[in-house]
């Protein structure tokens, strides 16, 4: 039997940070075909609480640290605020959502990243995904609404990207599902040209891939996804699409497709 | 068949807001035998956060009044961060938890409190508790830990007594279960004499209730809560225990069971 299909679909701080953006972003997920996964960050709306707070956000090599005061106020607007009204306007769209942590269900167990040249606090790298817990949720016909947060079975959140928490749950369903990914950002889709918004790379393979390597044309920040994506790929994934939201949508096919 | 036995059992702030008694209380519920389901509330962790945000708590005739900033402070801290630390703890100790607000599986329903002398602002007043999404969670072997949070199913959150979700949430189950309430709170159970803390009430039931109002004994801060339970009571739920955490240990018996 053919496996059934599985759309995990991820939203960075640009959508979430928009009320009317995360709004028609919902209604489009809403309207998504077959079952599915949403994976939310929220960095920017953090950062604004902890300022709030008073705790100033302590980056090394542009990437933030997670002390335990920072790791709270994550828990706070990540698994709090964020989640839980995505989760509530998902159900006025009559999407019977659930909002999760990897510690809910025991679905995401990572370990905290160990110390080497920088101390990156209560950051975890993924180290399981309990595809079966996961199942049970989506087979009793709820839809799993991931945050960037796991733990390490012993009584510790640990904050973690969310793109990392995406592609390892896809590859954690691949077992089940035949999984997409739908990667949602500020772009169309991988550009061809950095300064042309409309140069979207519509598919890129393994051979594309190489080929966008030796002209030089994966820019440093396009590098890491990119990376990440063809180890899911490698892992199971099927599909990995990249582009604005409106890709969820089947009038547009304007953005990045991704296959092995 | 008789119906399997599920314990609801409800904790408030002061065991919340100190970590050694919630870890204290967190082993004593991970020990506690059969189905059961935690609620939470979290009260003077949301003041307190609230006051660190700057937004003044405002209080009329003693009660809170949820605004739109106060309703933030609310899903941050109950939602996010009481409710993932104990998710993450109970994980440690092998219970697999799954921590949710009243929105998430669209579990508990309410309407936003009509206004008349005192507009309570985001405050729901409960509905509908869907018993059959709630039990799909625990047939999977989760353990449900719920905050004081509802929906309206209109995309608001909003804020609702914990003692209200316990009873509403019981009520709702008993179609399926054979339930008991256990309300863990500062005293040891109800008492004859408030001052003397050993004055405990062992057994409650409507003949004795009616003796105890009409000998004066049940203050103004026990009278709600009573009539809560005898509600409860007349609407399914078997049992209902009060006193302080160790009566979920079988070594205990110094508390107050009520029942019809």
């Amino acid at each position: 039997m053919p496996k059934e299909k599985l759309s995990i679909v991820k939203i960075g701080g640009n959508i979430i940070e928009d009320k009317s953006s995360l709004k028609d972003f919902l209604k489009l997920f809403s309207k998504l075909e077959g079952k599915k996964i949403l994976v939310h960050g929220g960095g920017k709306l953090a950062t604004q609480m902890a300022s709030k707070l008073g705790i100033t956000s302590k980056m090394v090599n542009g990437r933030r640290i997670t002390d335990a005061e920072t790791l709270e106020v994550i828990t706070m607007v990540y698994g709090g605020l964020v989640n839980k009204n995505i989760v509530a306007q998902l159900q006025s769209l009559s999407i019977n959502a659930i909002g999760l942590t990897g510690a809910d269900a025991n679905c995401i167990i990572s370990d905290k990243r160990p110390i080497k040249e920088v101390d990156f606090g209560f950051v975890g790298d993924v180290k399981k995904v309990a595809h079966k817990s996961i199942d049970k949720l989506i087979q009793a016909d709820f839809t799993p609404v991931f945050c960037a947060i796991t733990h390490d079975e012993n009584g510790q959140l640990l904050n973690t990207n969310a793109d990392t928490i995406t592609s390892q749950v896809a590859i954690g369903m691949s077992e089940l599902y035949k999984t997409s990914i739908y990667y949602c950002f500020e772009l169309n889709g991988v550009l061809k040209d950095i300064n042309d918004k409309n140069s979207v790379i519509k598919h890129i393979d393994s051979k594309v891939y190489k080929d966008l390597l030796n002209e030089g044309i994966i820019t440093d920040g396009m590098l890491p996804k990119l990376e990440n994506c063809f180890d899911a790929l490698k892992n199971g994934v099927t599909t990995i699409n990249m582009g604005n939201t409106s890709m969820l949508t089947k009038e547009n096919d304007n953005f990045t497709k991704i296959t092995l």
